[in-house]
């Protein structure tokens, strides 16, 4: 088992990897400070593994919540279904959540943790690559809106993250891609010599290799701990962990959440930010052409939606969380591994980009 | 004027209390970080006050969201109407929500400031007496749910809260008798020598006396800010500020929320709570009758709902916030000024006092 630690002073908590962790429950316990604990999971993971989960947590009152699954139902309704079955069972302020699931559910569980009662304890217990490389670390908990993506929220840090990297085995492949997206992304944004290292092993990781997944996964959280260490609440150097995310909650908008896997989005969000990258002058064409090459050896998407409009790009980015007093601002590459923040690119190149 | 602080580190900010404060740019300036402003009120207190409050704002853009008026429409629909009128209205995070209005204006605008993009900056501009003496200062923010009140919010505080006390001159009696409730509270938990000030001097504070209302207002905010800043996130102390809450809560959901205003729900509360500190041994008879008298003098109820009966109270109070791992705690006094958070009372001793 693979520890590493999220330095965040009072609100610091580990991080787990390795196999068959599910039902380990030395590693809840310490984290679990009340008597009751509700699982909240979803209708694909909840059959596959919730018992797993019990049988670790055998020793406290133990309540469910299963949500329907997809970003689709990452909404308010589907949130107050974790309020209702919390109030109907009377959990108290002392009770944990433990989410159970991928990204979608450990925003939502994260988010009802961060808000009932004004603030509960959670556990991550994230089942699906993307959410084992990212969104179960950081604390950015959230719901969508109809008008833009992860509008509605908290940054609301987990007391521990516990990560089975036995969950992938069921994991469909399209997943396991959705996934290899947003650890590209680490090798973009920072990790030149990952990036390198990936061209290699994306066959590996996506046969599931097991040690090839581990120093993935483990390479991706020590990255972005080291990123939310330096900047929890976003003030400045977080953003570049957004690379490609503000096309891709453009696309994920616009189609319909759900209708794009968020990591799909991602993947040709970042060939977009590569490709103004290198309209700018920033990134050569090389370079380009191997981040494109990487994202189709792993079978994800290279281009936006057909039919999606530079005017649809613009309306969706102008509530991006990183526009300030009105000016839109891009995750951009100086390089492979050299991220930054920036609204100094033309709009005639962005809209170059766009109508790709 | 006069000018409290709140004192919590990073998170301190001013309280400013005084005539006319409303329409004065230079209190709301130094905690506007951005261009934009959105304006939170009901269609109430706008009609009355949200012209002044822009006059103030002239300089920045600024738009306005109007919510229905009344503890009914604390909901997520209502909750969903702010996040609207921010997403239309493009608002980025560097928008600065002003919450105009009472208790249920400020709690919903400054949950939405919690939680819209993460966290965006507001500002409390409480216009009723109960909001000025306590709901708007201490961060406590939330949505109600219809099995608890208050069950969904955040701990977040304001940049600045400004009291223009000429708003109450537009109040209705019932509300300025439900903001009694709140400042009477005070001398029963903390300030003994106040309640024997508030015993002199009921009648001035129903008459609007611009001088007694004044320190009223002053002295429970001050009480209010000693507490916040000993104990931000009710880990302990914060806890006596509940004081009749949990039975008031627990008559508010059984009436169907609005039906009691939460002033006055608190104030048979609080005689509830007198009354069982007084068959614990803890308090006099005779101090049960002062509470009973100034409650009296200020037209509040002193007795639950007809009908409600002690199961509906068990069953409405086992969601209470303060609840332990199943164990009820209440606010009980050991003497005038002198609350406590206990489970140490008889179930015979409570059902005798529901049961009135």
């Amino acid at each position: 088992m693979i520890e590493l630690e999220v330095d965040l002073g009072e609100r610091n908590y580990p991080i787990y990897i390795g196999e068959g962790l599910l039902s380990d429950s030395s590693l809840y316990e310490p984290y679990i400070a009340g008597r009751k604990v509700m699982i909240v999971t979803n209708e694909t993971v909840g059959p596959l593994y919730e018992q797993q989960v019990r049988h670790a947590l055998a020793s406290y009152e133990v309540d469910t919540v299963v949500l329907p699954d997809g970003e689709q139902y990452k909404n308010w309704e589907t949130l107050n279904l974790i309020f209702d079955g919390l109030l109907e069972k009377a959990h108290s302020r002392k009770t944990t959540i433990v989410a159970l699931g991928g990204g979608v559910v450990g925003d939502m569980a994260g988010f009802a943790a961060a808000s009932y009662q004004r603030g509960i304890d959670f556990i991550q217990v994230p089942t699906t690559l993307l959410s084992q490389v990212d969104s179960s670390v950081g604390g950015k908990t959230a719901i969508n809106h109809p008008l833009g993506k992860n509008m509605i929220g908290a940054f609301y840090q987990p007391k521990a993250v516990i990560i089975d990297t036995l969950t992938l085995q069921t994991l469909p492949p399209q997943e396991v891609s959705a996934g290899i997206a947003e650890i590209i992304k680490y090798g973009l944004i920072r990790e030149s010599d990952f990036f390198i290292w990936l061209e290699k092993n994306i066959q590996g990781i996506k046969g599931l290799d097991s040690d090839v997944l581990t120093y993935a996964i483990k390479t991706s959280c020590a990255c972005k701990a080291e990123i939310v260490e330096a900047d929890e609440k976003e003030g400045g150097l977080r953003a570049i962990l957004n690379l490609g995310h503000t096309f891709g909650h453009a696309i994920e908008t616009h189609k319909g959440y759900g209708s794009w896997l968020h990591g799909e989005a991602v993947a040709s969000g970042m060939l977009m930010a590569a490709e103004l990258s290198h309209l700018e002058g920033w990134l050569s064409v090389e370079d380009v052409d191997r981040i494109r090459a990487i994202l189709v050896d792993s079978d994800l998407p290279v281009l936006g939606p057909e039919g999606m409009l530079i005017n649809d790009y613009h309306r969706l980015m102008s509530v991006d969380k990183k526009v300030m007093d009105g000016t839109l601002r891009l995750v951009l590459m100086k390089g492979i591994g050299d991220a930054v923040v920036t609204s100094s690119f033309s709009s005639e190149n962005l809209n170059t980009v766009l109508s790709k």
